[in-house]
């Protein structure tokens, strides 16, 4: 399945399209299906790190045509986010992705993407409103906007999510259902730094000072669990015992520390087994996320 | 194109597939497409009439499968709208259906179509919030978010709609493209009966009397056109000849006479050819809506 019509890149006899109008990748697509052959997709803001590359070399497993897609999406940046600051290494990533043997890479432009006066906006209610929601406010209308767009887009069978931002799988899982999306969303376990940190675009922002405090985030999280296993099912208890973790290592900014279920994100005051513990910290200027499953 | 798991019909060497399932549905169409034949799509509450029949000839000389649903949305009628005594005739339509050539009726439980903790609404902001939208809280969201799912369910690469509901045609046609869902909409003519109303499900609820007061709607729209083809381009002007000619009827209970733009629906102070002059009112307990384009 090779189109003439996309810059291809190719090293060591592996071949990448790289597709930037949105109608082309939709041929593509439609191309592929129509030969039975499975499309599985990665959607990204690229910089790419760890935590994507183990998406791509998970999505493999399950198709016959990898795309991947890299496009900062302005919609899911709150105002005085850093959207304009936000890494990009579109070289860099290109590279990445050629050389793990994905077959598309899908960037197109934001004036493509949100152009001629758009009006458009999905919101999965409820779910987006808890956890990051009460910080970010429109991040998960944006998040579940794109998301169907670049699932209409690259019109693939599988696509793979990151666990770290568990409340956008769990959102993009629930668009997908309700709205009867033809698709398979996947979740990939969080990719960790030694030393515990979850691996994000955002620890650049970090310097080594910065990222050794930001450890703490993970080690809170594991400490929770620890002590959920030893018997302690308050979450208020085991919120405490995370914020005194935090707090010890000098990281203060904490938007929150929280017991949720696995599904609707609600507030649970007693923890049961599968329940999600999720928090958000800022250190030296990021805002970090993490989660652990108890 | 069969499956045999269906109820299908054959009446004098025609055949329609009934499906009722939601995955049925998918994979049925995924098929078709995989043969590389095309698909047109007609959406439907039911209770058909000869506009609907004009969208099923329309439909069927794009397409080699045409596929009409019937579904009476709930989460279209706002509160104390008349959803539980919308007129439902599913034997009636469905024999209409086979006669016409249609190759397959889709008609799913609202179980299915908004079971497990439904979350998810589409909104297509600013145009949902004109004309009718002022007066139906709601309505245009469950409309974009129904048309979502039952596109993302039958997979059509054309759908048709009647320019009856103008602002509903607007709604789909913009979600479509910001969506960069791969489906073309496809806008029909408004069917109207002998006296110019237009066709609708909701003229059953009227008798011959208040049937005969409803045409004045088609004629004040007429009316104005002439009168914009004769120099007057004032809005106000020509709104009150409209509601002049609606008043001299009987006709009391107007929602709203507006001329606007034909893609945002924006009030217009100065009419200009192109425009749409859309009118809602009640009639003998039915709300009628018609529309005409300068």
């Amino acid at each position: 399945m090779m189109f003439s019509l996309h810059p291809k890149i190719v090293i060591a006899g592996t071949a990448m399209d790289i597709i930037n109008n949105i109608k082309d990748m939709q041929s593509y697509s439609e191309a592929i299906r129509k030969d039975g052959l499975k499309i599985g997709f990665v959607p990204t803001m690229g910089s790419l790190h760890g935590g994507h590359m183990a998406l791509v070399e998970y999505i493999k497993k399950f198709c016959d045509c990898a795309v991947v897609s890299i496009f900062v999406n302005p919609t899911q940046f709150s105002p005085g986010e850093d959207f304009d600051n936000y890494p990009r290494n579109l070289d860099e990533d290109t590279d990445k992705l050629l050389r793990s043997g994905v077959n598309v890479l899908f960037a197109p432009q934001s004036a493509d993407m949100y152009g001629n006066d758009y009006k458009t906006y999905v919101e999965v209610k409820g779910i987006q409103d808890h956890l990051c929601g009460k910080y970010r406010p429109g991040h998960f209308m944006g998040v579940a906007t794109i998301v169907l767009k670049l699932i209409n887009i690259t019109k693939p069978h599988y696509a793979v999510f990151g666990e770290k931002d568990y409340q956008q799988l769990q959102i993009v899982k629930k668009m997908v259902e309700d709205l009867n999306i033809d698709v398979e969303i996947l979740g990939h376990p969080i990719v960790r730094e030694e030393g515990g940190l979850a691996v994000s675009s955002r620890n650049r922002y970090l310097n080594s000072e910065k990222k050794l405090q930001a450890t703490s985030i993970s080690k809170a999280l594991f400490q929770v669990k620890h002590k959920f296993e030893r018997g302690i099912s308050s979450s208020a208890e085991l919120c405490i015992i995370a914020r005194d973790i935090l707090k010890e290592s000098g990281v203060n900014e904490i938007d929150y520390i929280s017991i949720v279920d696995n599904k609707l994100l609600e507030e649970k005051e007693i923890a049961s087994s599968g329940d999600i513990v999720a928090m958000a910290a800022r250190v030296g200027g990021a805002r970090l996320i993490d989660n652990i499953k108890l």
